[in-house]
């Protein structure tokens, strides 16, 4: 567990660093990525293990969902986040883009109205647009250096054609980890619109110390309606094995799914089974417990730093490695605030209007970086924003 | 390459050796699996030292189908197949059973007829009628120990519903290279049907001395109605990385495709990314060479044995190592044939039934294991139908 190590990730394939250029016209030689949600950590050594055991046993052949996998699935929502789940309610996918994909397939219409509280990662605008279904979106509000919802004006935008509600629990952006209260208004919310709720959970292992995850599942009420998405991907960067859980008490829900899951031919890797039996256990656990105290300092230096920025706000991460940063108070274009992180810090940054309404004048940053890199990016942001001081 | 290296692959999480008792009621420790398609044998080394760099670098985050993977499958398709592609023609799906499900969901409605040419791999059937399509069988007819098509019979088999055709080529279960002037006459088929084609190549590196795969896109009319399917999968005994390959040269059908899979959020996994680029090369040529080499002596030690079991009529594998034996002539219901070859024999091996119409009677056994295995199957065949002789 070295996380300060720096990794030269250039040249391997990673979309993080090999596509920077191209996207962000940011040089990975002299510049820093901070857009896609993976993170520059090593993955634990218990996964690299299973890995090499792999290696060397030599065959890489069919290996469906085992006992061993699903058992490890189970131990892990009991064990880290009290909650008691049977192995048959646990479906995988192909990553979680695909469970909300074929979510959405199975369970809303052409043009049917899809509920996202935006800003939101930008995912699920898009397949919910190459469906054909329409993105709804109902604006968080900014309480302080936090965002809140607000029922009262969604219950105002609600025409009856919403069909489905698209949750991201911890949120990305801007790392908001929805208390008990929070999500018993939206389980309210969904119920009150008849509305299936999508709980995607996939940074539920990274909250901070002062918060908790719960599980949605755990609100009353919920589970008539309810889809939990989560995976190993985030907590442990493991984000190229595609390997997504979908959680689905309700029978019905679930047959529904499964079967649509079936039609499309999709079956687990060996890589996404063998990892996550490798990491959800005791010794993965620790490892998440010290990622989180590693990336609570990251976020401490890139919060404080930013915040000397005159006219930079950036939100207080209650989880999630994404921070958010709101520039609208330098008075500057977003154009203008990108030429200066992309050109002038040369950091490649996730632009805020991409993840949908109140993320214009914003840029998301991923802090899962040594925490050296993160000093380096607060200081190359204070030069490139030095006129305002 | 040592394929005579006997690797234990039980309590591995392997499906075809970790399944075979509950499926089959042969236990792993005296029993011998032959059933689905992976082979025993060690991934060549290339590949896994390719594994090996990804553990040593240690970091699993995003990776696209980067340019070097798809320079390999070029390469691949060129200099083994002689089909010049356009990087750009190839998508990647979560292995070929997902490739299947995206064409038919894209390109035929329910209801729709999707022509199969029987027996033939079963989840094809599968997922036409998961999909609420209908499956039409057009069964293949027995020529001395090889199969052909009989399209004067197909012909009138359709009804004008049927909107697809799904080849399989090289033929699964039997064998079967199909020639130059047997595609020619599909692709006249589809056309004269109006039908899209779907060819499944994914056997398209194991064909044995004395035959060609020829790529259905070769045959002169084909591209405008066709898709083209194939893998590394079979060839190198990877099929646990779902990485399936999707070649379609026609603009209209490839973005249709290609927007259809974007909209279910399937995106490739790093493994078969790697493991791809790492194998479609000289190197891996000359591994597949060798295996194709030792496969062939592995049918002919199971043919001619399983030949000396009066009324058991192997078929002559022209490709594949899934072997296929007719049991008609010894007289015995399935039911009989099965209990000897499970009960008696201990062999887990595919009733021939799931492959559709024409697949009553027989048993599709797969060859890829280590010859030493093989003799000891012909010897276990061989005893338990010992009162034929
Ligand atoms: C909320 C959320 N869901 C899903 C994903 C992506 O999941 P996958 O890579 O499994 O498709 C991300 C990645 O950033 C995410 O933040
Ligand atoms: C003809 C054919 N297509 C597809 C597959 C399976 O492909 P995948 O594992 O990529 O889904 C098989 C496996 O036996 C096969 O024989």
């Amino acid at each position: 567990m070295n996380f300060d190590e720096i990794i030269d990730r250039r040249g391997t394939g990673s979309d993080k660093w090999d596509q920077m250029e191209s996207l962000f016209d940011v040089s990975p030689d002299d510049g820093l990525a901070m857009w896609v949600a993976d993170t520059d950590f090593r993955v634990p050594q218990v996964a690299l293990d299973a890995m090499q055991k792999l290696v060397d046993h030599g065959i890489l052949g069919y290996s469906d969902a085992t006992k061993p996998y699903k058992d490890a699935v189970c131990w892990w929502m009991e064990n880290r986040h009290g909650w008691k789940i049977e192995p048959e309610w646990l479906l995988t996918t192909s990553g979680l883009v695909n469970a909300v994909a074929i979510a959405l397939d199975t369970f809303t219409e052409k043009d049917d109205g899809v509920v996202l509280f935006t800003p939101v990662y930008h995912a699920f605008a898009k397949v919910i647009k190459a469906q054909g279904r329409t993105v709804v979106e109902c604006p968080l509000v900014r309480d302080g250096d936090k965002y809140v919802m607000d029922f009262e004006a969604y219950d105002a935008q609600m025409t009856g054609k919403e069909k489905m509600l698209i949750l991201c629990s911890p949120h990305n952006p801007a790392g908001r980890v929805w208390t008990k209260e929070e999500l018993s208004e939206v389980v309210a919310f969904a119920k009150r619109h008849d509305q299936l709720l999508i709980s995607d959970e996939i940074h539920q292992d990274l909250v901070y110390d002062g918060y908790k995850h719960v599980p949605t599942a755990l609100i009353e009420g919920a589970l008539p309606r309810l889809i939990t998405l989560n995976a190993p991907s985030k907590t442990f960067n493991v984000a190229g094995a595609n390997c997504g859980h979908v959680i689905i008490p309700d029978e019905d829900i679930r047959t529904k799914f499964f079967t649509r899951k079936k039609s499309l031919g999709l079956s687990p890797n060996v890589f996404g089974v063998k990892l996550t039996q490798a990491l959800y256990n005791e010794e993965g656990g620790k490892w998440v417990d010290a990622l989180c105290k590693y990336l609570g300092e990251n976020r401490k230096i890139f919060e404080e730093g930013v915040a000397k920025i005159p006219g930079a706000k950036p939100m207080h991460l209650e989880g999630t490695y994404l921070a958010w940063v709101d520039f609208s108070d330098t008075g500057m274009s977003a154009a203008e605030v990108k030429k200066r992180i992309t050109q002038d810090a040369k950091i490649a940054a996730t632009p805020g209007h991409v993840f949908g309404k109140g993320g214009e004048h914003h840029v998301r940053f991923n802090l899962g970086l040594p925490a050296s890199r993160i000093e380096d990016a607060v200081e190359r942001l204070q030069n490139a924003f030095s006129d305002l001081q």
